[in-house]
């Protein structure tokens, strides 16, 4: 299956990271030289990537955010579990996972990845169905940091046990009464994420599969924050504590 | 101006807010009587608000995320500065207020409306005019929390230079190689969070503007996170600070 990715950053990301067969790529007649296009056109020359110049319309008949460029590549390149793991051990610091239970909203899913790229997680687990699965959508919302991670399609509650023959702990975002605030747990040793589902959170197989359940501290009116911030916050906690622990306390 | 409030959530947490004018609801025939939809009727009755059933396709007209129920409301009521900082003076602890530097896209902007609710800030300002305001699919995307919170359009280096007035520290999120690191300042005294464009970042008059500029730690590929996830991520840290600041430490 051959598939468009659109937007500027997307297409220039995805030949970067250089993961996927490319095909062609289409810019529209009369793009401005800048934001990424003179990188993307040096990338195309050097590959010998066939380029044409269409109409904005036949553009639009892609996408709504195509930013004047598309690029035909082969579909997504999902890891193996195992490929994750891998990786992890080629790492200089504990193993760092993201599980994602049925994240349905590609901008969700893309704002995940995206995160979960800048702050150095080493690999993805994703459930092969009823989740938001990584399509051109979800390349440009996560940016294009979707080609540089390693994304797996795996049963969650499997992948857990896998990760915890590996000495990870395993914690749930969970809005739950028992669930401790991330001020009480450790965040800096082998750890694997879960983030549940938009609208009911973790279903209960992987929640009972979790060491700990972990809940953010609110004040306000509103139930809860959106799936993709309080999983990007704890991403966020998560590389600040490894940082902290490899590295001298900053001055002030 | 009218406008339609479309999904349970925003028109259950509007009907509960109670600041706008109500005109009537619309609900879809054969509507299931779960997820927040008893408390909205319950809401119509007590307020006498004429409900009509409709078909799902007058309310597709509508808006694409309806779940079934339109709500007609007065316009949005954006508060005066001076009300937002006479908000927080009835708070038991320093003024913490948000500054949106022209966020465009409204699902950013709803989610960090929704984070600033949750996470208690007492304000939020943003330009009246490029940025994008607070329309019914605003509301939708903050979950109805924008309801609650005061959000003042106002010329944003003017709010900053009143704050200041008012000793108010004010922090800009800039990926500015002499941003300082959030473990490098103080997070729990009276603080104005200023949040840039997607695409652009803080704009120079405002960025001159700020006591300080804030830079998230990141380790990948990509440059940047998603304007939203960097805010929220902002707002959480200054949150926690407050609740360590007014409390004693956590056990583990």
């Amino acid at each position: 299956m051959r598939e468009w990715i659109t937007g500027r950053n997307p297409v220039y990301e995805s030949l970067k990271a250089d993961r996927r067969h490319f095909f062609r790529l289409m810019l529209a007649r009369g793009s401005r030289l800048d934001a990424r296009l003179p990188e993307i056109l040096t990338f195309a020359q050097k590959r010998g990537l066939p380029v044409a110049e269409v109409s904005r319309e036949q553009l639009d008949s892609l996408s709504t955010h195509h930013q004047g460029v598309a690029l035909e590549a082969s579909e997504y390149p999902y890891a193996a579990l195992e490929d994750l793991i891998a990786f992890s051990k080629t790492k200089s610091e504990p193993p760092f996972f993201l599980l994602l239970d049925i994240i349905q909203d590609p901008q969700n899913l893309g704002t995940l990845l995206r995160t979960a790229e800048i702050m150095g997680v080493h690999g993805v687990v994703i459930p092969s169905n009823q989740a938001a699965q990584i399509t051109p959508t979800v390349v440009h919302a996560s940016s294009g940091a979707v080609e540089y991670l390693r994304v797996a399609q795996y049963n969650l509650a499997q992948a857990i046990e896998r990760f915890k023959e590996l000495d990870v702990w395993v914690y749930g975002l969970d809005e739950d009464a028992r669930s401790r605030v991330p001020a009480q747990l450790r965040w800096e040793g082998a750890l694997a994420l879960v983030v549940g589902n938009e609208g009911t959170g973790l279903r209960e197989l992987v929640r009972k599969k979790c060491d700990e359940l972990v809940r953010l501290p609110m004040v306000g009116q509103i139930d809860s924050l959106n799936a993709a911030v309080a999983g990007s916050i704890a991403i966020y906690l998560a590389r600040q504590a490894r940082l902290s622990a490899q590295s001298p306390k900053p001055g002030r």
